[in-house]
């Protein structure tokens, strides 16, 4: 046995459910199934139940305890009727349940200790047709189930488990990693789990295209673009980031290098204290500078989207932060119980003079405007000609990155509600040493910061 | 009269020469080439005499005391020739005079109170031909004389004090502005001083080119271009800065705006003290840098190989600093017993650490070499992952822009005589309170860099 064989088994060994493990899902499934077909017959409902997801599929990893359940309606039905007949039966299933939403309403509840999701959805014909997002996923099982085999489902348990050891599996907008199903299509496209990490290793360049079907009808702007066999307009990895390829490529070349069984395990950060963030600080010698949030309104919403609204509002504050001449060495965002940007600085104060440069003085009535606005004002320097241009130097608006938090984040393009929060001025800024109270709520973050890996 | 009439009459009653003036520079004048055409004469030397500059063409400033006269020997002479018999016809006429080198030796002295050049050179068939630089210079007389009358040689006069009010007047690589010849050209080709100021305030979009005799062969990177009417191949304002370029379309929308005398005459700068220096930069919040260097080498340089070795060196700390990250305000570069690289700065000092960008993850093997290099390196922080690349935050060489200055100035491109300086360590770095010293030798320099005009 080489030694990434006896790697990749002591893996396994870890993540394959085991015997007593599926044959208890499996029942309680079948049990489930039969619940909804009766709930559907007790009501006179024209319906198919089908099972979908990992668990359905074979491919879910050791302890995952989640069962999916769909209930497919004619598409001749309306939504509301759909909706109503969906919870109905739902609610029937999994009396102890209550109702979530989703693009509908579904119902979420315990069932013999697992965690199931009971989704009505429309029995559309094709993938192509699908009238609401969830329609998609019964094609998913559909394809799948009938093309991996004990083995590559096997590879794909490995693969997730992989992922999530390198920080990149899932698909929702905070980790913007690698779903389920992509992770399945990957895998059979490749034909296992070190196939796939070979091609990513040494022939990824994204972007990279993969159409197991051959059918793509669209294009697509993405570092990773795999065409979801069941609907040629779709890119599987649409969700996935640069990072998170990047990611995969070079975890990919360290194991393919020195096989370890740690890659699939990442072990949690040990959060800094106040005193070590500070420590941290004076050791890079740089600038702390933190906008903090406590509102209900941003931190009650969903993940999906909270993040890309702090990911958005940062990425305004850095370039605000620049444009004014604050060079930001590297920046970052954290929810919790409050949300955070965070910015790390290597310039945060600034003279109470830049310089404003004008328009070429040949150009005429611009040029006189520019001269003229500035001639006679007494708290300016200049005009001067610099080259063919004339030059200022005038006050600067703000002279520290702190000010220009507390006064001018207004003008920088932020998340909607984070926007709304800036506008009534409901955040706090911190500024260098203040930054280290951070590290009651986001210590494992900061250790993260301060010892960043691939 | 008009105000502008009005204005121009006063400065004419300054810049016009007096009959006396005229009387007296004219008979001088006569006496000296007839005493250049004895010496030829003496020596059965074949060659004429001619007067060529402003005085030869009526277009001086009162007060200005050159002469200039020119020997033309066959182009047949070799130049050993040429120059032996140049220095002893030049030797006879000014017995008092010294031997100067331009192009070749020429001899400079006093007579009856005027500064003499006596120049030795070649009468060639046409400018075309030239065999030295000087040759050129009886063609331009040859060519202005038929063509500028009392009234153009008058506005030339009130174009040249102009220009030397603004601070355009002189093609020494100083200065960079307009020789006499472009003025008169110039003057010439827009038929006086207040068309070439309305041309150059609401015509000129640089590059501006003119061609009196239509005639340019070869085409010019410049700002300004007239092509010299007895060369078709040479640009006479080649010299000419963008920045005096547009100073002189600045002024002349000024001086038709408002005609003022106090545009032709500008007035000295009271000179800095150093207490004033540290006042300027403490109410302008900035950082001083200067270099400088005390070294005969470089100061014995005749100004127009001086400047531009100061000009190219300046550039090149100040690329130098900003490519680190210390951003520079302004910059300026003087010389008088001392040479001096003056830097002003919004951001003098930066964290220990700096941000460096590595390869797309991609790109195989110059990934993994960046990733190698840096892994195990306890001194850097990374490598880690942003966006498609690896990024590690690794030790600054060097944390202020005084100590860029002390040891790293060698890394840049400079003039060659400030290069050897650098090398051997012949120089002085001067941070901050410290440059305030610079008051006592460029106090002037320092009042107009703080209250610069156009």
């Amino acid at each position: 046995m080489t030694e990434t064989e006896a790697v990749l088994a002591a893996v396994r060994e870890r993540v394959d459910p085991t015997a007593a493990e599926r044959e208890r899902l499996s029942t309680a499934a079948e049990r489930l199934v039969e619940r909804a077909e009766d709930a559907l017959a007790a009501r006179d409902l024209d319906a198919d139940v089908v099972r979908v997801g990992s668990t359905a599929r074979g491919t879910w990893v050791r302890g995952d305890r989640d069962i999916d359940v769909f209930v497919r309606f004619s598409p001749s039905l309306d939504r509301e009727e759909l909706e109503t007949s969906g919870l109905a039966v739902g609610n029937a299933v999994l009396p102890d349940g209550h109702e979530e939403y989703a693009e509908h309403p579904y119902v979420k509840g315990e069932f013999e200790g697992y965690d199931v999701d009971l989704v009505p959805c429309y029995a559309v014909e094709s993938a192509r047709d699908i009238q609401s997002a969830v329609d998609r996923t019964p094609f998913h099982t559909e394809y799948l189930e009938v093309r991996l085999d004990d083995e590559l489902a096997a590879d794909v348990r490995l693969c997730k488990q992989f992922l999530k050891g390198i920080g990149a599996y899932g698909s929702d907008l905070k980790t913007e990693g690698f779903s389920g199903y992509l992770t399945e299509l990957l895998v059979l496209e490749y034909g296992g789990f070190e196939a796939l990490l070979e091609a990513a290793a040494t022939e990824w360049h994204p972007p990279v295209t993969l159409d197991p079907e051959d059918h793509a009808d669209a294009s697509f702007d993405d570092p990773l673009v795999v065409i979801d066999p069941t609907d040629p307009e779709r890119n599987v990895a649409a969700v996935v980031s640069a990072a998170n390829v990047a990611r995969l490529q070079h975890y990919a070349r360290r194991f393919r290098e020195d096989p370890r069984e740690s890659y699939f395990f990442s072990s949690p950060r040990e959060p800094l204290t106040a005193e070590a963030v500070r420590e941290a600080f004076a050791d890079r010698g740089t600038r702390a500078l933190a906008v903090r949030f406590g509102d209900d309104s941003l931190l009650d919403l969903v993940e999906d989207q909270r993040y890309p609204q702090l990911r958005r509002s940062l990425d305004g504050l850095v370039r605000g932060l620049e444009k004014r001449g604050f060079e930001v060495l590297r920046a970052a965002t954290w929810a919790d119980e409050t949300a955070v940007l965070f910015c790390e600085l290597s310039v945060a104060e600034l003279p109470g003079i830049e310089r404003h440069r004008g328009p070429p003085v040949h150009v005429g009535e611009h040029a006189e405007g520019f001269y003229r606005k500035y001639a006679d004002d007494a708290d300016v320097y200049g005009p001067y000609i610099d080259g063919e241009r004339y030059v200022v130097e005038r006050e600067r608006s703000v002279t520290s990155a702190a000010a220009f938090a507390e006064e001018e984040l207004e003008s920088v393009a932020l998340g909607h509600a984070v926007e709304r929060l800036v506008e009534t001025g409901e955040y706090a800024v911190l500024a260098d040493a203040d930054v280290c109270v951070l590290a009651e709520e986001f210590g494992e973050e900061l250790a993260a910061y301060f010892e960043p890996r691939p």
